[in-house]
């Protein structure tokens, strides 16, 4: 293996376009997660497909390893080049190449950000739907899998994604999956190299669903006495066939948390926020509806409103939380966890992991997509505290096995990474290695995010 | 490679539920499509995953071919032993294990059929949506990716597939997802074995998404003066978010032929049938929107109902339109064709493959889930006529190039099988490379399925 060579060559193609300079290397070397930094040896700032067709050639020839790069917002630790090698930074490719408005589709190059896609189709009165918070690069939420606060509606990356163009390891160009909606004709390549987080192939063009922006809207947040209650309330309104948008939980602590941040009054209890989208008529007869169901679980304080600045005061509330966090716990390193779990284990697994939180010594409030069954336990970390961090490693750790133990997923939308190897073998038996043989028959010499989701050998 | 020796030995294991009579081969050599018969060597009737397991660790031993079966009512000739070997009869292991309600999900054996299922749930306020015509079994439902009249709105089997237990060609019995509604862990083997048509495995479990049955429905249908007008008020349809449960096209010549089997009166002019689901507030507000939308493109007789038997009715005229062309054309046989594309070239499609047709000395009525982009033209090949055979394969080529040509796929919901190799390459170049080496990895003898979607060495 000769990483050198591989520089060499590499930048006799792309010119000054290959960085070497520890600046920004280090820029590449760092992660949203608490995962320490890892310089790759090079950054390559590529601007076709043909040059990462290129580049990874040389860098199969020459046994080098190659990570892709969006914008770094991965909270699995996904973009470190663990083994060193070439950072394939993709954010040149940023253009929006087609919107097809009758098809409800657009394609698009991978640096693309999900922002900047949502501003382009304002006009359109189309929208894209995924939303996982960050304003990340299409083609990294595509690698991870990510979804979001809509995915209970709108689905997650993997029922976004229409079709694909990717580069295997080798430098083959592959077109897979196709505009039309859908298609018997073949394995599904497309979903097979989603959430693949850039182990099988990097990806050069995504083709994605967009959805018609809904003529009305209505958002709506209620208490609920115990998260058992607010929990029922989810399966019944799901039961009920009613088509809601946002369904999400948020427990006593970080409603708390959101008083004082946010200068609001809420009853210190567990709170669904929710989010409805149709025709006017259709909203308030969603909105009412799941009234009626949430005040069966002795739901208080249930306050729907189609009104844009309401509706805007309770999702830009539910998008604070993070910054919320992060001013009431300031001298803490926050450290995500992202089980999932079927809905009717939901208020099991709540209930126990914050259980389990209120015995430790630190602190760890709790949301939730709660229509999809996937939560997030924020764990603090006092001022790099080493027992803290042992503490939350080892409360996650619980979590996670106690997702498995309740049929569910120890990723429900943040993937794999480094983070959740160590849980591969538990969740899939011997179907990791199965993946392992997809992976060994597409990237033989392992040169695509090596140390990532697969078993190391 | 000895059959005779596979046999034997799984005789050993199963007994007299292996069967190597003449009649019972003779039933498992038939496909509902117009190709030739071909015998497997012997059935194994299987009684458990564990069986399914030895066996197939019997025909990796010993070469032997293996294909798996269930209704029989594949239209690509999938399950249709073409190398000789076994033919695995799924239909005794027709066992519903488990119905999650909180959940919304069911385990089920895969020769449950689809009927079955939904009789059995009738009870529970939930419903299986997946609905190809045919009582399929849900395990080849799965195999081939099936989809139907409403995937429009409930999408097709690798949307509501949400966990699989096969078997690898080694015998190894992978289980992969979970029932978790989402999953960011790891490569996604569900879709990859939804609509591998038993290449890659063996399914023998699977965990199906169920939906509430919605309170109300309403069903409605009108002519269009053109099959133009008829897309373009799907295309505003689907736009303005409606969220229509059913959307189908209905040529004239097949408008004349239910007329007459049906002792209808429709006016000889492109029909839309559709059905709307939801509240019953909604289901009408559904109904008059799209009348609306119709309107400004001359639709005319818009007709819509909530009468259960109204309803019954439109769908009944829907369902019968099969027994409808054979009862027209009594002396022909009926080939089938499945093109999908993007919707915003449906209008194109149909239109220059009704001119072809029409050129041509046979008949060819089409149908349509338009909502999908995927249509049906049914080829009528007279008194078994090779002539005719050979134009209706010039035709359906002519039709594959077409979908090709305008970004969409040779498939769009009854799969590969033997029929489409030849235009594997074409819709996936390079991609079909890929499969092929996924193939080889997970099953390198080529025992699973041999001579089926994959190209043949």
């Amino acid at each position: 293996m000769s990483i050198e060579r591989a520089i060499t060559r590499i930048s006799e193609t792309i010119g000054d376009r290959l960085k070497t300079s520890n600046a920004i290397r280090k820029e590449h070397a760092k992660s949203e997660a608490h995962y320490p930094e890892h310089l790759p040896d090079a950054v390559a700032f590529v601007n076709s497909t043909e040059e990462v067709s290129t580049i990874l050639k040389i860098c199969t020839t020459e046994n080098c390893p190659v990570v892709a790069w969006g914008t770094g917002t991965g909270l699995e630790g996904h973009a470190l080049a663990l083994n060193g090698g070439i950072s394939l930074n993709m954010m040149n490719m940023d253009q929006i190449l087609k919107v097809n408005s009758e098809d409800m589709d657009v394609v698009v190059q991978p640096g693309v950000k999900r922002e900047q896609l949502n501003d382009y189709l304002r006009a359109s009165g189309l929208f894209f739907s995924v939303d996982p918070g960050a304003n990340a690069s299409l083609g990294g939420m595509a690698a991870t899998r990510a979804s979001g606060t809509t995915s209970v509606r709108y689905g997650t990356m993997k029922e976004n994604v229409l079709a694909l163009q990717f580069v295997t390891a080798d430098g083959r160009i592959i077109r897979s999956g196709s505009r039309a909606r859908k298609s018997s004709s073949g394995y599904d390549l497309t979903k097979l190299i989603v959430g693949s987080e850039g182990t099988l192939g990097i990806i050069t063009e995504l083709t994605l669903k967009l959805h018609g922006r809904p003529e009305a809207m209505s958002a709506a947040l209620c208490a609920f006495p115990t998260i058992d209650a607010a929990v029922q309330t989810v399966i019944a309104t799901i039961q009920a066939g009613v088509p809601i948008a946002r369904m999400e939980f948020v427990d006593s602590k970080t409603i708390n948390i959101l008083n004082g941040y946010s200068k609001e009054s809420m009853d210190c209890l567990p709170h669904l926020f929710m989010e409805f989208h149709g025709s006017k008529a259709s909203v308030i007869e969603q909105a009412e509806l799941v009234k009626d169901l949430a005040s069966e679980y002795q739901a208080s304080g249930f306050k729907w409103s189609h009104r844009e600045e309401e509706r805007n005061r309770i999702w830009r509330m539910r998008h604070n939380v993070l910054y919320a966090y992060k001013a009431y716990y300031s001298n803490c390193t926050l450290i995500a966890t992202d089980v999932c779990v079927p809905i009717s284990k939901l208020a099991q697994i709540v209930h126990e992991t914050q259980h389990d939180i209120e015995n430790s010594s630190i602190a760890g409030p709790i949301i939730g997509h709660v229509g999809d069954g996937n939560f997030h336990s924020t764990l603090m970390i006092r001022n790099e505290s080493e027992q803290d961090l042992e503490i939350a490693n080892e409360l996650s750790h619980r979590m996670n096995e106690r997702a498995l133990r309740l049929g569910g997923t120890v990723s429900g939308e943040h993937g794999v990474g480094i983070g959740k190897i160590k849980y591969m073998e538990e969740e899939h038996g011997e179907g990791w290695d199965i993946m392992s043989s997809i992976k060994k028959a597409l990237d033989p010499k392992c040169i695509l995010n090596p140390g990532k989701l697969l078993r190391q050998n």
